[in-house]
């Protein structure tokens, strides 16, 4: 038997008008905190002797910032905005998506945006992801080490 | 040399005529039934404390209905999208899905619209699936646990 | 000639430091201003004896609700998400992109995320676009004036 | 019967033997000419008080360089990256296709990696295009501008 007028009631009770002032708001990155970012980040790279492509993006993956630098091959600009993206979209560094593939967790493979390389961290604030930043063409723990940095610089 | 005509006839011969008064009907979820649900899974996450996108789809994983939680993440838009098209074109919950493909079968990632991710569930009416719904924020075992109190909301 | 040497110091110069204090933040939209959306539009479509797909996306374009009414076309899934986007990633309402058209300017067809239909209107506060709801299933002006109450009701 | 063996004699002593020695070389874009056009783009925006995200490609299309200013919209990030690769990738400015298109020539919406929409020029040297910026964010012709004086800096 289907039952559909009960329940009708008890959502319209709980209905929570709200105005534009009652609006929550979240920090988001500017250009002056991807260029802190970025410095640290050519910085950190350069102590290493690492050549790196270096990507940040928004809180939904939207390409904020990309710079390839000379000696990173062409398919780190996929990696890094890959890494990235995810790192941005499931709020965690993308090794733990390597980790989990590692693991035997075949799924990576299938789920959207997931992306199984280290070197991609979030970046946040408050315990809110506001975006992410990804390096790639070192091995993958230098790349997120570099990343990192580029972090730390911005929040510590 | 293939000779077609002479089979033409019998085809012909072989059809069964129907008028629209002989034509089969099935239920279909309208937006009543759907809000029945909604407020079934709402409540259920409340519950428990959960954050969850909620979406459902028609029998052919056409997106009826979708809701994000605040606290649930943009990823959560894709996955509960892809668990609800599953379950509604396989007629089985994602969790069957996610089983095979632990259980070594790699089909799962070629298979169309194959989402292998517990959450989705099929809303079956007299053994016939009508849509199926699928939450996605939580624990994937959760999450199906909230999408089968929206379907037993519905059909019990 | 090439000279790249004598701009770098000027960028380091131009520098401006960061840190995660100084970061701006900006409104958006949560469930609770959804749900009053979509309750204005459902009145104002019941007023006007229509049936509409309600589609209400953040400012990048991400899906956070979506509503089919019984009455509306499948293809309204699709025109109801497209001109949403639009309005949320141009800042502006997508009859702009359908006058546009209609002027002559067929660049439009080519235009990333461009949707010449009216219907989506941008949600602004503070002149910054933090979403944009849109209807479809109706004349176009009655999408759209439908999705302007729904605006109205959260920030008049 | 086709007699292919008697051929392939010839095409060896057709072969132009080529050590690397040999081989011709072409100039490309490296991060320090990049950087020199990102810091002309930047300081011409200012003076222009304009917000606009520029991007560059190398001669394949591929993406070197992005970075979006804070007040450019996030249609920006597609609108420069399609621009930038028209213009390498035709090695003519954008504007080329939106006159095209002005002027009735509908292919421009069919052929691959074209874009009607001003604002992208190519970076040539010694006639050959190794590269092109694109910026977006303002009109198409203040983004053209932009992206010439980018160019200017480098080869000038």
């Amino acid at each position: 038997m289907i039952r559909m007028t009960r329940l009708i009631p008890f959502l319209l009770t709980g209905l929570v008008m709200a105005m534009a002032a009652d609006l929550p708001s979240r920090k988001y990155l500017n250009l002056a905190a991807i260029k802190t970012m970025v410095a640290a980040a050519e910085q950190e790279a350069q102590k290493r002797n690492l050549q790196v492509t270096i990507c940040i993006v928004d809180d939904s993956g939207n390409l904020l910032f990309l710079q390839k630098a000379d000696g990173a091959g062409l398919n780190t600009l996929q990696f890094a905005q890959r890494k990235a993206r995810y790192a941005a979209m499931y709020g965690r560094p993308s090794k733990a998506a390597a980790d989990q593939l590692k693991g035997g967790d075949l799924g990576v493979l299938a789920y959207p945006d997931a992306f199984p390389n280290q070197g991609g961290v979030p970046i946040k604030v408050d315990g809110k992801t506001i975006g992410a930043i990804a390096c790639s063409g070192a091995k993958s723990e230098e790349d997120e080490a570099i990343s990192q940095v580029a972090v730390d610089a911005l929040l510590k």
